[in-house]
Formats: structure tokens, C-alpha cells, sequence
């Protein structure tokens, strides 16, 4: 395990969010322009692994990988995507943002939605948002039972244990990021004209419940932080930190499953021969 | 429309594929090495577009793109992917590769799938194959009686209208590539390990019927070919110009629709009032 990824996940136990830096740069000594350098000298290789777990879906194999970015508004799962998933080839990626869920899917159990857009073998999936909202923002604002909020951390760990049994790797990123920055992005959304579709006048009144949410977030954390689906709180006030981290925890996985080309299934002189002793095709 | 998207558009009536050059670069006067820093001078723009559409999704907007690549094995519809639509962000893009249709699929009419996979509003859709299919290897092999073939062509037209009608901007692309570029292709699949797995035996059997493609693709390209969803032929020989073609033509869509950046719904000064003025949060 790469030493950001050791820094980052959690240990288990009573998590305190205000007690993580998220202005630091955990298991990460250099600076901003070496650090957005090491993100861009990933790609090679986050490319090539990224291809054999593909390659390997298309011939049988059954493994995948689901990157879950969980955060409260501006901490930056938008940017991830673009800057950190957007290395890979995208024909190997799915993305599913989860949005506040439909009547349909309010009619089925919380994980109807999120079982349905999981990855197929050989993907990378990515939920922008996802099944905690059903234990984060219901929580706070009581969009469900107290008792079903409690037997969801439950129906969560179950999920994910099967997910992981069945060969998905699942990384979980909470992106940690202060009121203080966040009042900062916030204000650069309203002096910028080309970021007023980003802003929304209910997300003051999401902000406002911030201890709510910071404890929904800790009680959450500490519920489902499992050895088949750790946790990783990533400091997200630096956007390259961010990026790295998140690049690298996703490399991490990659050569954990180590995904090989697939060998033939054919017999490769045979086929050499019949193109080379084919009759004019046109 | 640029001189690419000019040269490249079929100009209706006869098509006869193999009087249109799959080697050539059409509309472009450069070379590899500038076709190659061309492709790549075209992100910020294509970005800057892209990301204005999906904003104008976001907030109302109803327009989407619809990228439509078609072309035999070893086309390089996979590369395109990559090079070309790999230039926007992947948060704003829905690929779907069309496979051979489930049962699930087959039991419905043949649009039924695709339907399914349009682009939501904001988006670019891109088909890696596609509801072509079903009037080229369905021609070829006679999945489907003649009359049911002849019925599609009609149908196709009416559902890309349809699409247009509600704000849908449909790029079509049959990627060309000569029987003999193919051959060097698979040739060369067999000589790499690393590409194995993208070699199927069964390819040989329907590059066996290169000439009943080429004739179902001239049939479906005339029938198809209509002012609301035109067709390009796309020279794929040189996978430079694929890639610099296929940008070219996704950019002119886009600046075909010049989205703008939303206006606020909401009063930004009173926003920044609330932010500025608002009790601590944490």
C-alpha cells in the first residue's frame, strides 16, 4: 500500500473529522507542482491497468472496481472525476451521479438505484454521490425513520461484503473540506458567470446543518468502515492533494487485482494462417 | 462547418464505398505530427463546449449530442473513444457499446435498447455501434426477414428525427477502412499478446463477407442519410485523421449549438450577503 494510502484510511474506530487537517497532505512530502506532476506521470500505468482489467472483463473475468466519492457540496468530486478518472480511457468507465432519488426509486429499497448502476466485470465504476446520501442527508434532514437509518449502516455492510465477494473492489473516498474553504468556493461560484449553474440558494441552508452533516458523516464512517470496504478520508481544501490522493489510492487497487492480458482462446498460428492464406476479401 | 465536415458529409443519392479513398485526409492539408497537434490544440474548446452544454442541462436546457460511430472490426472505434471523446470531461459523457442483443432485447423491437441509452439532456451520448447494426450484420446474416429490414430504414429515420425534433444534434460516423488495412490490423493483433483479447476467430468469418457489408453499408448510408441526421464517411486507414475528423466533427456540432452559460436564477448579491453575513458554521 502506497504511503498516501496508509495515511488516509481510516484505523477503526471513534472518528473526529475536526480533528483531520484538510488542508494537509497526508503520506505526501512534496508540493503542489510536484504533486500535480506525479498525478500526470500515473497515467501510463494507471492506463495500462485500467485496459487489462477491461481486457480481462471481455474474456470471462468477473472483477471490477467502484470508486464511491462521497463530500459535502464544492469539496471537489466534480474535479475529481475530471481530473483523476478522466486519465483513464473512458470506455472502461461508468459514472452514476446520484441525485435526490425519483418517486420510482423512493418506491424500492435505498439500494435499488445503487444496484443497478453498478459496474459490469472488467469496469470502473464511479458514484458521484451514492448510497450513503441514505444515511447522510436522510439523517439530517429525517427523510427516513430514525430505526431505518440505523438498519441501513447494517443493509450497507451486507451489500458491500457481497459486492466484494463477487469481485468488485470497492474504494471509498470522503473528501474532507472546511466550512472556511468551503465559504471561499461558494463565493468564487457567485463572482464567476460561468460558474452560477453550480450554485444553488438551498446549499446555504445545506451549509447551515454543518454539524449535523459532520456528525452524519462520523457516525457513517465509523459504521461502515469494514476490512472489505475501508474508508479513506481524503483532505480536499488542496484540489492537487486531492487529485493525487485519489489517483492513488485508485492505482493502488488497480495493482492489488493486478489484472493480466488474457491468453488466446484461439489458436494463435491457425489464425495467422487463414489471414495470410485468405482468399481476396474485396 | 469546417472543410473536414464539408469533404466528409455524403452528399445523397449513390454511395459507393469503394470509390471513396480510405487512406486519404479529406478537408485537411497537414501531416501526421500537425494533424496529431491539431486533435489536441481542439481540447480546451471542445471542453469549454461540452462543459457549457452539460451546464445547460443542468439548468433546463433540453439539447443533447448523440455521436454515432459504426464501422467494421478494427475500424477504430475503440480509438476514437479514447483519443477523441477521451478530450471532454467523462462526467458529461454516456458511451454505450452495443453488443449482440440479449434475449431480454430481442423480445422487443429493435429500437427498444437504444431508446434506453440516449443521452439525458446536457449530455454527449456516443454509440460504439449502434441500432445500425440492425440493418447491416442483420442485412448480412438475414437475422431478420427483407421486409423487416426494409421497414427499418424507414423506422431509423423517423426515430432520428424524433430525436432531432427534442434537441437532440446526431453526428454519424462510418469509419472506412479498406479490406487490406484490416487484414494488417488483425495481422497485428495476432502478433501482440497485449491484444489477444480483442481478436475473436469468428472476425475472419465475417471479414469473409467484406463485400455484403459493404453493400448493406451503401444501402444503409443511402436510405439513412438525411438533413436532420446527415451521414460522414470518415477515411480510417490513418488513425491520426480519424481522430482529428471525428473531433473536428463533434466540435462543429458543438459550436452548431453555442450553449451559454447559464444566467443566475437566484440574486447573486443577495447570495453574497448571505454568505458574507451568515453565523459560523463550524
Amino acid at each position: 500500500m502506497s504511503s498516501i494510502a496508509d495515511a488516509l484510511r481510516l484505523t477503526g474506530g471513534t472518528v473526529d473529522l475536526a480533528s483531520i487537517d484538510t488542508d494537509a497532505a497526508p503520506g505526501y512530502d512534496g508540493d503542489k507542482a510536484s504533486g500535480t506532476a506525479a498525478l500526470a506521470a500515473m497515467e501510463p500505468e494507471l492506463a495500462e491497468l485500467q485496459e487489462r482489467l477491461f481486457a480481462e472483463g471481455r474474456s470471462g473475468g468477473e472483477r471490477s472496481v467502484l470508486l464511491v466519492l462521497q463530500g459535502m457540496d464544492t469539496s471537489g468530486k466534480g474535479g475529481t472525476l475530471r481530473h483523476t478518472v478522466g486519465l483513464v480511457d473512458p470506455q472502461g468507465v461508468r459514472i452514476s451521479s446520484f441525485k435526490a432519488p425519483t418517486e420510482e426509486e423512493r418506491s424500492h429499497d435505498f439500494l435499488w438505484r445503487i444496484e443497478r448502476a453498478l459496474p459490469e466485470p472488467g469496469y470502473l465504476g464511479v458514484f458521484d454521490r451514492s448510497h450513503y446520501e441514505d444515511v447522510l442527508i436522510a439523517r439530517v434532514r429525517e427523510l427516513a425513520p430514525p430505526e431505518e437509518i440505523e438498519r441501513r449502516y447494517d443493509a450497507i455492510n451486507d451489500f458491500e461484503q457481497r459486492l466484494v465477494d463477487g469481485g468488485t473492489t470497492i474504494v471509498k473516498c470522503m473528501l474532507h473540506v472546511s466550512a472556511a474553504e468551503q465559504r471561499e468556493r461558494l463565493l468564487a461560484r457567485l463572482d464567476d458567470p460561468t460558474k452560477f449553474w453550480k450554485y444553488n440558494p438551498g446549499d446555504l441552508d445545506e451549509r447551515a446543518l454543518w454539524p449535523a452533516y459532520r456528525e452524519a458523516y462520523q457516525v457513517a464512517l465509523e459504521r461502515t468502515h469494514t476490512e472489505a470496504a475501508p474508508w479513506h478520508v481524503v483532505p480536499a481544501d488542496k484540489k492537487w492533494y486531492r487529485n493525487l490522493a485519489v489517483g492513488t489510492l485508485l492505482l493502488d487497487a488497480l495493482r492489488g487485482l493486478d489484472p493480466q492480458w488474457p491468453a488466446a482462446d484461439f489458436d494463435v498460428a491457425a489464425e495467422r494462417r487463414r489471414l495470410e492464406q485468405e482468399e481476396p476479401v474485396a
